[in-house]
C-alpha cells in the first residue's frame, strides 16, 4: 500500500498566519457600528477585543507572525494529520483519491482551539485577567476553557441552555479546565434576566448568549470578549490548517480539485481554503473548485440574502455586509450545533459572492449516514457538523465514479464526535429526521434587517 | 524552547512485535486446564481461539512480524506522539524531565486497537465470522467493534450492565461500528440466564461477563472468543508502543530512569516496558525502575498472593499463575473501570515476582487531583486509569525536587477521558470518595483459589 499518512514534524509548522486581505481582488465592505450604522473604527471595538486582535481584523499584511507562545501551545497537537482515505476510496470504488486533513486530535477535539490559544495569549498580553464568551453545543467553549487555563486567564462561558442541559460533558470539560459556565438566558445580565422574565423557560439561542456574553465584557474593566468564528482575525489564525494542508499534499504529490468543508460560521473551512483560494484567485488554479456544505435547515449561503446584518439577536454586535438568513432567524434543533447560525463569515460571502467559492444545503439524515460510513471505513467517528462536509465529499467521488474521473479531493475534517453519540444513537435507531427549509421563517426574519442609510 | 513532540513517520513504525518469553531469565509457568488442572494444551484454547494466537501464546521466538493488513490499520493513529511534559514540569517545579507517551488518538481512545486490530485480523484469516467478547468500562469492547468492522467480522460484546448503564456513549459508539451490544447478566446465555434467575437486577461483573463470552464462543462454530488483556499475545500485541517509544526517547537524547504505568489486566503497561524491560535482564540497564500502579482498592499486586487462580467467576477460562485477590473477588465501583480485575497479567506476575518490576497502589481521589492537574497543564483530559498513573509519576518528579535530582521519567499515558467526564464531575463538585482496602472480601475471596496437585 502506498503512504496512508502524511505527518509534519514540529520544525515544519508554519510560522506565519496567512491573510486573505492582501490578496483580495475586491476589498472587503466595512463593519458597521449597530448603533450609529456608520463604519466601525478601532476605539468603538476597544472595549471587546485586546487591540492586537484589533489590527489583524482590518490589517492588509500577507503574512503575519505567530508568536513563540502560541507555537508552544500549537504542538500540543499540531501539525495535525493528512490522511489519504482508502478505505472510505475503497468502499465506494471510486477513482477519485480522497485526503483528510484532522483537526480532531487537539485536546478540545476540533480546530477550535487554533484561534482559542491565539486569542488568550494576545488578551494575556494586553493585560486582561478575564474573557467572556458564548457557545452553542460546546466546541467553542471548551477551547477557550483549555486556552484561557494554559494562560492562566479566568473564563467565563455563556453556554444556550438547552445544550448545557442535553451536553453536561461539554460543560464538565469546560470546568475540568478551570472555566466557569452558565446555561444561557442567565441571571447574570440584563440581557439574560430581560429574557428569563419574558421566558423562564428559554431555551436559549447562540445570537442570545452572544449578547450576554458583550454586555458581560462591556460591564467588567478586567474582561474582555472572544468570538469563535464569522471575524477576518478568526479566520485567519485557522489559515495553519490550510498551509500545513499544502505541504502535506505536496509530500503526497497532488494538488487539490476539490476542497469541501462544513460552514456555520465558516473559519474551520476557511482556515482550509483560503491558503489555496489564493492560487485561485492569482488565476494560477483556475478549476479548482472550493465546496461549502451546509445544512438544508439553516442554508445561510445557498438561500440567504447578501446584506447588512447584525451578529446578535440583541443587536449589540457589529454589523457585517454578510449572507444571512435574519439575526432572529432561530434554526431548528440540528445536532450540528455549531452550523446553526443565521449569518455567515463576511470573507466567506464576499468570496461566495465574487466566485471563487460555491455552496451545497444537505439534509440532515444523509449527513449521519456517511458519518457512519467514515466510521465503519476510516474509522474515526466524526462531529455532526463535519459529517456535513463527508456527505458532499462521499457524493462528489461517486460523481467521480459515473464519470469515470480520478478527482484528488481534499476534506477538512473539523473534529471528533465523541460528546454527540447521542445524535448518533437518534440516527442509528431510526430516530432522527430531516428539517425541510423554513421558508417562512426566513422570511420574517428577513424583516428584521437593519436599515442602512447609502 | 526545546522540542516537545517526538514524531515518527509511517516507515519508522516497527515490523515486528517483541516476544519477551526469548528473554525471560525463568519461563512462565504453564496455563492450567479449568477442569483437569493440567497443562493445557493447543487443542484446549482451538474452540477459544484462531490457531496463530494460540502459537504466539507460547511462542519463543523473539520477533514477531507484524502482518502487513495489521500495518496498514495502525497508520491511521501510529505512530503515536512521544511528548515532553514542559508545562508539567513547570507548574510542579520540578528537575525531572517528564516524557509522555499518549495512546489516545486511536479512534477507540485508547492502547487496546493495537491488539484488536491483529486479533481481527488472525481470526478473519482462520475464517472465523464473528466475535464474542466482554467488556467492562467499554474502552475493550469499542476497540474490538472498530476492528471487527474493518476486517468484515460480527462483533457481540457482554457489557457489564453496570457499565452499560452509565456509559451509553460507549454502546453507541460500539454500535455506531455495528457491533451488537447487550447489558451482561444477559438472557443469551446460560451462565447470563442462571445470575437473572437467582438476581434479576445483578449488576454484573467482568468476570460474569468473560464467563458469559466464553461459553457463547464455546457454543458457536463458527465463533471465537477474544480477550482484551492478561495473555501473553496480547502483552505481545502491545509492545510496539514501548518500540515507538524506545526511538522517540532515542530522539530526545534520553533513556528513562523510571518508567511509570497503570496496571488492570496489565497490557497497556507491559506494552511499553517490555522492550525496556529487557535491558534490564540482559544487565544493560540495572537502575532503570519500572512503577506498575494499581488502585488501592483492588491492589493485585502490592496486597495479592502469587498463586495459580481462576481467569473468570465461574472458572471457565485457563487458570494462571498471577498475583490475584481470589477469582470471586468484587472490587469496590471505582472509575477506573479497566483496574477492577482480581487478577494480573502472568508476565506482568512473573516479572514482578523476579523483582524486574514495582508495584504501588494509589487511592482514587490523588488520582483525580493528578488529572486535573494534567489537564490544566498538558490539556490532555486523561482515562480515570491512566490517572492513576500521572498520579505516581507527579509523586516521582516531586520526590527529585526535593532530593534536587534530575532524573527521565517516562509515563505511558493510555488513553483520553472522553467518555468519563462523570467521574471529573464527581471529583469537581466534592462528591468523589476513597475506597480502603477491602481486606475481608479478599480474605473470603482468597478461599476461591482452585487446589492444584502438586
Amino acid at each position: 500500500m502506498a503512504q496512508k499518512k502524511f505527518t509534519l514534524q514540529e520544525k515544519d509548522m508554519p510560522r506565519q498566519w496567512y491573510n486573505i486581505q492582501a490578496d483580495l481582488p475586491e476589498p472587503l465592505p466595512p463593519y458597521l457600528h449597530p448603533a450609529t450604522k456608520q463604519p466601525l473604527g478601532p476605539a468603538d471595538l476597544a472595549p471587546l477585543f485586546p487591540m492586537e486582535l484589533i489590527k489583524q481584523e482590518v490589517s492588509q499584511e500577507r503574512y503575519i507572525d505567530i508568536p513563540e507562545e502560541v507555537q508552544e501551545v500549537y504542538y500540543l497537537w499540531r501539525p495535525t494529520t493528512l490522511y489519504r482515505a482508502y478505505a472510505l476510496e475503497k468502499a465506494l470504488d471510486t477513482p477519485a483519491k480522497i485526503f483528510y486533513k484532522y483537526e480532531g486530535s487537539s485536546p478540545p477535539g476540533s480546530h477550535k482551539p487554533n484561534t482559542a490559544v491565539a486569542q488568550a495569549y494576545y488578551n494575556k498580553k494586553e493585560g486582561v485577567k478575564r474573557i467572556a464568551t458564548e457557545t452553542g453545543a460546546g466546541q467553542w467553549g471548551s477551547s477557550l476553557a483549555f486556552a484561557c487555563k494554559l494562560f492562566d486567564i479566568e473564563c467565563k462561558v455563556y453556554m444556550v441552555r438547552v445544550s448545557y442541559n442535553q451536553k453536561p460533558y461539554r460543560r464538565i470539560m469546560m470546568e475540568t479546565w478551570g472555566a466557569k459556565c452558565v446555561p444561557s438566558p442567565s441571571p447574570d445580565t440584563k440581557a439574560g434576566r430581560d429574557m428569563l422574565a419574558k421566558d423562564p423557560d428559554c431555551p436559549g439561542s447562540l445570537g442570545l448568549a452572544i449578547s450576554e456574553a458583550v454586555e458581560d465584557a462591556f460591564g467588567r474593566e478586567d474582561t474582555k470578549y472572544s468570538l469563535g468564528s464569522v471575524l477576518n482575525h478568526v479566520l485567519m489564525h485557522q489559515t495553519i490548517i490550510g498551509q500545513e494542508a499544502m505541504k502535506q499534499m505536496e509530500m503526497a504529490g497532488y494538488y487539490p480539485d476539490i476542497i469541501v468543508g462544513c460552514v456555520g460560521g465558516g473559519s474551520n473551512f476557511a482556515g482550509m481554503f483560503l491558503p489555496f483560494v489564493k492560487d485561485k484567485i492569482k488565476g494560477k488554479k483556475k478549476d479548482l473548485r472550493i465546496v461549502c456544505v451546509e445544512p438544508e435547515s439553516c442554508p445561510t449561503l445557498t438561500k440567504g440574502l447578501y446584506a447588512y446584518d447584525y451578529g446578535d439577536v440583541a443587536g449589540m454586535a457589529p454589523i457585517a455586509k454578510m449572507f444571512t438568513l435574519g439575526h432572529t432567524f432561530m434554526p431548528p434543533p440540528v445536532h450540528a450545533g455549531g452550523l446553526r447560525y443565521h449569518g455567515m463569515a463576511p470573507i466567506v460571502c464576499h468570496l461566495h459572492k465574487l466566485g471563487f467559492v460555491e455552496a451545497r444545503a444537505v439534509p440532515q439524515v444523509a449527513t449521519f449516514e456517511a458519518g457512519v460510513t467514515f466510521a465503519r471505513t476510516e474509522g474515526i467517528i466524526s462531529a455532526p457538523e463535519t459529517n456535513h462536509a463527508i456527505r458532499a465529499t462521499i457524493d462528489e467521488a461517486l460523481k467521480c465514479k459515473q464519470e469515470g474521473k480520478s478527482r484528488v479531493i481534499l476534506l477538512a475534517h473539523s473534529g471528533h464526535g465523541h460528546f454527540d453519540m447521542a445524535a448518533y444513537e437518534s440516527y442509528l435507531s431510526g430516530k432522527l429526521q430531516d428539517y425541510a427549509y423554513p421558508e417562512a421563517l426566513v422570511k420574517e426574519a428577513l424583516k428584521s434587517l437593519p436599515q442602512i442609510p447609502a
